[in-house]
């Protein structure tokens, strides 16, 4: 047929192309196929973005690791047919596909993030995935904005795969001015997007939730966000003895600086630094500070005040006055009326990564120790004022896809989902067809989830197939029956079976 | 303080960059906006994308164009600030912002989408939205292959914005080779984008809901795919008076190019310039034809097949054994069992633009002839096979959430879709905070949405605020009621109102 030779050359062309253009991406593909087999999630080196979810460990959405490496088909299956070679069948580097039982798992979670920020009158928004690079153009050296996915397009244009998405929100109420009526409430679910070096298989995008209140100077606002993010914990059966959340204000080390002689524009520089103390031995933490001009003193203050772990102790270091101890002291009265004071504890040494945080700053984490912070965020009074608006407080967080799953997994608290069907309308003869149709219709003007078995299969792979969907009925059209206007109906967990009238279906 | 000046200074700084850097930006960006407040979902110029949607015309979710330009704040607000200026507040050229009003008929749309997909028994899947450049390379001159939003990344390697889903899911296909259990019925929601030069107000995002079916060679498969379409329109509304479904087959112009002397790899291109038939005047469509080598007498013969309409007439054309009279005529049998005949046509003009299709192609158009297409599909067994797999039957559709929109809109038949919330907590006092936590925990943990009213509000505001969340109960804090353990409840529809005691909330 003239149809099945167009395809073959066109097969052929492509393929040829493909050969050629892809020989170096194919030469890597196989170590991402093994790095990925690698990292379950328990097994993890990668470290994650720093944003709001500055330390968590982006990797497969998948339950399981073992699904991961089922799935790796013909491009692990041998040489390239002769026939021009199979493509690189993996999803482009530090990327995931979703397949259904990942994606099952996503919507999961999705629906809880979405279910936990209705609950607390949250409305949902979103943006574009592909950003004016300039909403990102911070000079305080955090790793985000060196990390961009960004590129010209072909109008000349500088954008990016958005890195986070409070940029975004900070430009959209700009846009919306004085028309919006304040505080919003708004949530938002969309992907992520870093790009650096491959070299510990780290992920280049993940999804993340974010919550923020726009317009409200108190601590109440913190509060309610931090009630979320417990209510989100609690409804997945994560406990106060799983997951903790560390909580301080960038005010203390506003107050610490501002004792020293230090020059005011470098206090956003001097937090991405002070996050970093964690992860990088304190001298080069110490060199880093000095570089930005800060004498060794003011340095050693600096890091004795991230010792503190308790209010009394930063009450007396910085009087009853100081607006971080206010904030502080406020927050948790406020988590107990709301039942959360056991989650919380003082931890002078969150600092957090991102430029902007002018207050609160919190971390979620779990006590085990093994994960990276499962969430984080703050208040960013000063954003808005960034891109040219006027001051508007603000406060919100970031939680990703990533470590939350890992932490189920390992708490056994991941659900189990499955492919949900109700009937499988299994037609004897492929002359039944059109009456199968009249069926499924049927059913399905009821609601019920229906599964036609098409392709002229046997009764055996039907059964086979009902039991791997666990479906609840299989109805069996015969020719028969059908003549006298019925149907074979087999309960799937009882095994009865009855012939019913179609309109009794 | 040391904060407020460090951030008046990085402030600045952002400013000046921005002032630089974003001075041809902001050139462009007023004629951005003002294009954007012109394009209503009627008054409408833009041709869309020519894919599985070819010919829909992607504009914004939003319900109403008012909308969209009342939310237009300080970037049409005058000049910018003194102290650097306000950013370009509008999403980059082409693409769209979801404020929440936005968002929620988005929300609605989409589910939808999963429902119908939900009642046919598939299972949703999604592919990163980021992808090999190579997966697009087709020869065919097809404008989606024209207009990719590719860039090389940072790797060297040579990527793009996804165009269209179908070649991710072929992928996929690939990748879980023997491991899949054939027939996979599949579907996704995902953003898709193109890169053109905005000379008409085009949008280069949209979203789109694709079904498919990998593994079934008969037409039952496209019978599912055409009854899915017509169950999401009856879902919402439209009836086979407002809409139909044009249907033909790919065979029908392989049978016809098969009796002249036309080289057999020319099918795909002859395939994409004839899908233009409608778009652009007959004799550019000849002139294209003959530049392909076409003999003038094949492309009348081609364009004469083109206009039949009525499958007796192409029974007579092509003989009864052929191929794809054989296939159209079960499929319209089929249309009647499943009760979506009416909506059905036979139109032998339908091609689709795509280069892979292989058999059955359609497309839903509106009756009254004045939007363009609204969703199309088609078979395209041979896909796979130009990925270096083996020949797997296929085939499924894309349905944008452009046309629809427009379509619901003149039908009168968009919902009205508010924020949804419950109760609207109130202290009277700011010490009642803790309390008011306390109520607002009790509510949530029952499932109830609540709003609790933030940043020392007076009580008339928080009756107009909760009028326009349509809330259902206003419950206010005093200090009095407290004391004695109670709160006050007013209902707000039926205004009545009482004191409760906490524990009977």
């Amino acid at each position: 047929m003239a149809m099945a030779a167009a395809a073959a050359a066109s097969s052929q062309h492509l393929g040829l192309a493909l050969i050629t253009s892809l020989a170096c991406l194919r030469g890597r593909a196989g170590a991402i196929t093994s790095a990925a087999s690698k990292l379950s999630y328990i097994l993890s080196e990668s470290a994650g973005y720093i944003l709001r979810e500055p330390i968590c460990r982006p990797r497969s959405l998948s339950a399981s690791a073992t699904t991961q490496e089922s799935v790796r088909g013909p491009s692990q299956a041998g040489p390239p047919s002769t026939d021009g070679g199979v493509i690189d069948t993996s999803p482009p580097r530090g990327t995931r596909d979703f397949p259904p039982e990942d994606m099952r798992l996503r919507t999961w979670l999705f629906n809880n993030f979405r279910e936990v920020s209705s609950l607390f009158g949250f409305e949902e928004i979103d943006f574009p995935v592909l950003e004016s690079e300039e909403l990102y153009i911070r000079k305080a050296g955090e790793e985000i904005t060196q990390q961009l996915y960004n590129f010209e397009d072909k109008g000349g244009r500088r954008v990016t795969l958005r890195p986070e998405l409070t940029p975004s929100l900070a430009r959209l109420v700009l846009q919306k001015g004085k028309s919006a009526s304040l505080p919003l409430k708004w949530f938002a679910i969309g992907q992520c997007w870093r790009y650096e070096r491959m070299t510990r298989g780290r992920r280049r995008e993940h999804y993340q939730w974010n919550m923020d209140i726009i317009g409200i100077p108190g601590v109440e606002a913190e509060a309610e966000l931090l009630s979320a993010i417990v209510a989100f914990f609690s409804k997945l059966g994560i406990t106060s003895s799983d997951v903790g959340i560390k909580i301080s204000n960038r005010k203390v080390l506003q107050e610490v600086l501002g004792r020293s002689v230090i020059p005011e524009s470098s206090f956003a520089a001097v937090c991405v630094i002070v996050d970093k103390i964690e992860k990088i031995p304190r001298a080069e933490v110490e060199k880093e500070l000095t570089a930005l001009g800060l004498p060794v003193e003011a340095v050693d203050t600096i890091l004795r005040a991230l010792t503190l772990r308790s209010l009394d102790d930063l009450e007396e270091l910085l009087g009853s006055d100081n607006e971080a101890v206010v904030e502080l002291k406020q927050l948790f009265e406020l988590a107990r009326g709301y039942g959360f004071e056991d989650w919380l504890q003082f931890d002078a040494s969150v600092v957090r990564g991102l430029a902007y945080y002018t207050g609160t700053v919190f971390e979620a984490f779990d006590r085990t120790g093994t994960l990276r912070a499962i969430c984080g965020g703050g208040r960013y009074d000063k954003l808005l004022s960034t891109f040219g608006g006027v001051d508007t407080p603000a406060c919100g967080f970031g939680f990703g896809d990533a470590v939350i799953v890992e932490l189920l997994k390992e708490k056994k608290l991941l659900p189990e989902l499955n492919h949900e069907v109700d009937d499988i309308v299994m037609p004897l003869e492929e002359e039944l067809r059109p009456q199968a149709a009249i069926v499924a219709a049927r059913l399905r003007t009821q609601g019920r989830r229906v599964d036609v078995v098409m392709g002229n299969k046997k009764m055996k792979w039907a059964f086979k197939h009902a039991e791997r969907l666990q479906a609840k009925r299989m109805v069996i059209l015969g020719s028969t029956e059908w003549t006298k206007g019925s149907v074979r109906v087999k309960d799937l967990s009882s095994r009865e079976e009855k012939d019913l009238p179609l309109e009794e279906l």
